[in-house]
């Protein structure tokens, strides 16, 4: 029998049981902090308590529930154990119509029609067409490949910068650190949709920000610790930037306190701009598992070297 | 020499001159109130003061500067004179992205979360797949055509209205006043791009708002008048309807004072959704005036039976 330990220090995750169990009944499932976690094989996370990894002797799998694996493996002693993420089509839907609803938010100017209406202004503001609008995208897999098809379906001028060069039409391709800045200097509205790696970690902080055309806007909807929140608030403060819609922060939920709810040109999100179903989780969780046990090549593994 | 007169109550429209002049030099350009106005052949019109055309007794021609013809024709005696509008492919662009913007803010729950900005709550709106978000378009020509086809190509479910049937691929046809009610029984987010007729005068009311979904959202971006304010405001007031984007407005600019721009739930935007550039228009006017002149047919004529 293999058993499955649910493991997570933010969230409650007793509820993927049932729908692990309908998917591979001949799984045991645990939750953390249950000590029996330690005899699991399979630990199932998000957001995994530091250390939690080494007081698991038998473990021979960790998998994120999500599409990102930073929270799962940061601060971890993972000694070669292979970490698998989810891939779900719908997953890219979700994203494609955040960033969708973002990029028209700035280009059709909707902010500035929200912040008049508060004052009962009554202003139109200058239109351009789409192709006018230079869209960013940072991050070229699953998600942000997703997203470009849809923006050049929709006639915007797309711009996409990763590690690796990728081939979509009608986009310019920017590869590399070498790119970034050239990248930057040709984007109106930025959006993250990156990894959290060492390599990406407060990549959207005031170096970033300076090299785009003034008045630019950003969307993050990667990892919170992309962002360097307070060079943000100065950007803002200084006319540099003229927005940002945020959906991810480094500490979740977002403490009421924290100044970015309130600060002027911030459009503040719950991390909602996409959600495999937990049936789907639940799914690719346990096919793994069986891939596991029958020795067979696991799906969706990441590449702990590069760190996603 | 033909002589064109700039006629509108509300904008100015002097800066049509030089553009038609540009288009048609051979033209004589004057601005109302100018009396010289009295001589003209052809109106290009937008908000005409009533009875204006009944002083221009060369009068051959009124021509829109816009899709609509409603401000243009109200009130005034045509004495069977052609009436043309603008029909731009450009136009429905703009048209289509500002009602994408409008049903990605409700079905992806934006309008919560910009409430629960307010008040610094971090909750996690329930998500649906498009598929699951049925959107109701009336109006299926030039403008609801185009929505229709991008909605359903984003994975809507896509219900079309209007006086004759239409076939759009994976739309759903509801034709004329009989299949109005089942229209709306299936429709959550109801968007509005009729032409302002005495058909259509008041349609966004009580009596359609109780035949929708509790709880769903209304887009109206055809003209003010389609919309009862009062009704709207109780059917917030008492849940049937979620919440309102507004485009357009009985009185433009929308007076400081009206409670459309402080109602919970509504969004106003400045009459912003799209907008013919004022070259397009200058050089479609131009090519109808030499029509006129020529003896040859007219483009864009609006069908005075139906109204638009
Ligand atoms: N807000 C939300 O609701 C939500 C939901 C799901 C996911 N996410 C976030 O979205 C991220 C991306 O997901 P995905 O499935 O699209 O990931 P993916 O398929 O692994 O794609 C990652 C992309 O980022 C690029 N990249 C990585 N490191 C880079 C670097 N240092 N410089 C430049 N480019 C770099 C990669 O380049 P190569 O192509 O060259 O490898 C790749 O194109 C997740 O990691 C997660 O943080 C957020
Ligand atoms: N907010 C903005 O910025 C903005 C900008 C441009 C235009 N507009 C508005 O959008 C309107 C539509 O423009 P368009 O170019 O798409 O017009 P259009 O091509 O003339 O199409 C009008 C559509 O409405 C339908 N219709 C008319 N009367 C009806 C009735 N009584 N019942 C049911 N359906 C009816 C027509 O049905 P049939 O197909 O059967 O004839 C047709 O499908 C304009 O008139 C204007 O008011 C707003």
């Amino acid at each position: 029998m293999t058993r499955v330990a649910l493991i997570s220090q933010s969230a409650n995750l007793a509820y993927f049981g049932p729908l692990l169990q309908a998917a591979a009944p001949e799984l045991e499932v645990v939750v953390w902090p249950d000590p029996a976690f330690r005899e699991a094989e399979v630990a199932m996370c998000w957001n995994a308590p530091p250390g939690v990894y080494t007081e698991m002797p038998k473990l021979q799998l960790v998998h994120s529930i999500a599409a990102g694996v930073d929270n799962v493996v940061a601060g971890q002693d993972l000694r070669g154990l292979p970490v698998c993420r989810v891939v779900d089509p719908q997953l890219a839907e979700g994203m494609v119509q955040y960033v969708l609803w973002s990029v028209l938010y700035f280009h059709r100017s909707l902010d500035v029609a929200f912040a008049n209406q508060r004052r009962a202004v009554w202003k139109r503001p200058v239109q351009t067409p789409a192709l006018q609008c230079r869209v960013g995208v940072m991050g070229l897999g699953k998600l942000g490949g997703a997203i470009v098809r849809q923006l050049v379906a929709l006639g915007y001028t797309v711009n996409g910068w990763s590690r690796s060069a990728h081939a979509i039409d009608g986009m310019a391709m920017f590869t590399g650190p070498e790119a970034f800045d050239a990248f930057l200097a040709e984007t109106d509205v930025l959006i993250c949709v990156l990894p959290l790696t060492d390599a990406t970690r407060g990549i959207l902080g005031r170096r970033t920000f300076d090299r785009l055309p003034r008045g630019a806007a950003i969307v993050n909807c990667g990892r919170g610790e992309h962002l360097v929140a307070n060079d943000l608030l100065g950007a803002l403060d200084s006319g540099q930037l003229r927005g940002a819609v945020l959906d991810v922060f480094a500490q979740e939920p977002l403490p009421a306190d924290d100044p970015l709810w309130r600060a002027p040109g911030v459009v503040v999100t719950p991390h909602m701009a996409t959600m495999a179903s937990s049936a789907v989780v639940a799914e690719q969780v346990a096919h793994n598992v069986r891939r596991l046990v029958a020795g067979e090549p696991l799906a969706n593994v990441v590449d702990m070297g590069r760190g996603y």
